[in-house]
């Protein structure tokens, strides 16, 4: 065979998932091992190129049709360099990665951090497939994003850009810290976090919920509470989609994207959430910017990561 | 002399200005006259095609120099094609204005829309020379914009990207209709006509105000008035400052630009304005997305158009 192909490689605290894609964004071949955190930055790094090398063996393609490996990793990064200059859970501090990996791999290796290449994921081969604008939102633990403009990812000055949890959308009276030092962040209201949160006050307050029964509330139970009719957790879930939707409205006017992608565990609510989401992004944003655009859910799941490592090389 | 050059049209509704720069974004050489709007588009589109002719003629550059010439005009306009779909004031109705401007000059045409085009000399020749990626706001009757990542105009979707006077930022209690038809759009606080309403509002309330002995009060005076220590309308000022700053730190999260141009008339109140605005971006914005980023005034003034203009066959 004497297609190109391409490598993405997500690098996790525990897992190194690989991933080897078509240039059309097809995941053909996957492998995984252990990250090896507890040997440090040298062995993780050895680690990835070993597994890169071993993907290629145990697949039906050679070292030859690589076109290049693309790396997703948490943490503080030089992009242009891809140089990851703090990463918390790796313990890696100032480590030249693209360097010792095209060292190590002899091809071109380009490294971008995990929520970025997981939109980019989303954008090159899943729900925005075929699509040149997209703006993609991770509701997790946090609220991840990345921005996509003519197919690339859009990395700012300092590679901040895509941090779309940090919108700061609750006005200051209803507002409370993040985490990341600011108030009112999108993160605090709409991640799963803020979430449990909410429901969290709402059951020490009183509040009268079935939410009361449950021991240790996670966003999935409120959630399942709200599709159930419980008032005070659709309260929540209400208040949750507004300032996501008060976020795109914002999104809309400044970039005009054709598509939002929502994924990670909130999002899984599914079109409960949707729709009220797209109510208030109809509400909030001026027709002309709202024409045509189309708010849905992420379609790659865990795969995003390594199929949006892969798209950076395609992509660059 | 062999230097290539571009031609630069800013069509306004009564007059046409064009500019002459070079490849690097000096304006070496302009000339005006104008639209002639009355006599419809096909008379329009003939004088630009005379002018550029003429601009020409009169400068020490000859035709042979030219690279193409990039138009700004507003209204709604498919970009890719250069089709402008509708321009109220210049009564363009689809009129292919690409097509029609190629044939008749026989070189390449761009056309784009003219916020976008101001925000691109500003970046490209103006306060963001030599800056990547920065994002502007021009504050004039209404809060115009434009965002340039890698050197490049964003348009979005549907040519709609770069709309921040729509961002919606007023929170419902406060928020008032915006031209746009939707509530609490930055417009209707941070532009001119929004400060002028703030104004009259409070003297028509009977707040204790120097605003109140102003016959027809204009934005300029309630800037004014403000530096003077007029507590009224300091208030005005510092609510329009917070609603740019609170779009701006949302800017900043999205996109992490290096740099925010502010134009147009209402920034001409200068660092009295711009450390209020620096001061909520300071507020509300994470460290990582503000670190390094400058609020800066714009400095083309109306040059930007004809400038931007040519900086559209340039940024291609």
């Amino acid at each position: 065979m004497s297609e190109k192909i391409v490598i993405g490689v997500d690098i996790g605290g525990t897992t190194i998932k690989l991933g080897i894609c078509s240039s059309e964004g097809e995941l053909l071949h996957t492998h995984e091992g252990p990250t090896g955190v507890e040997d440090g930055s040298d062995a993780v790094c050895q680690n990835i190129a070993d597994y890169a090398r071993l993907i290629i063996d145990e697949s039906p393609y050679s070292w030859e049709q690589v076109e290049g490996v693309g790396v997703g990793i948490a943490g503080f990064l030089d992009i242009p360099n891809g140089i990851v200059k703090l990463s918390v859970n790796l313990y890696f501090n100032n480590v030249p990665l693209k360097d010792i990996l095209e060292e190590k791999l002899q091809t071109k290796v380009l490294v971008n951090n995990d929520a970025n290449v997981a939109a980019l994921g989303e954008a090159w081969a899943g729900a925005g497939r075929g699509i040149s604008d997209c703006v993609c939102y991770t509701l997790g633990t946090g609220v991840g994003g990345g921005v996509i403009i003519n197919g690339k990812i859009v990395e700012g000055f300092r590679g901040m850009a895509g941090e779309l949890g940090h919108m700061s959308v609750v006005p200051d009276l209803e507002a409370i810290q993040c985490n990341c030092g600011k108030m009112g962040c999108l993160e605090t209201v709409s991640s799963a976090t803020g979430i449990i949160r909410m429901a969290k006050d709402a059951v020490q307050r009183g509040d009268r919920t079935s939410l009361s029964f449950v021991p240790d509330i996670m966003a999935k139970d409120v959630l399942d509470a709200a599709k159930a009719g419980d008032e005070v957790a659709m309260r929540i879930v209400s208040r949750a989609a507004f300032y996501l939707g008060k976020s795109m409205a914002a999104v809309a006017v400044i970039l005009n994207p054709q598509r939002f992608i929502i994924g990670g565990g909130v999002s899984k609510a599914g079109e409960f959430l949707f729709e009220q989401i797209r109510e208030v992004v109809r509400k909030l944003t001026p027709e002309v910017a709202q024409e045509g655009v189309e708010i849905v859910p992420a379609i790659l799941g865990n795969n995003a990561g390594v199929v949006g490592a892969a798209g950076l090389i395609i992509r660059s």
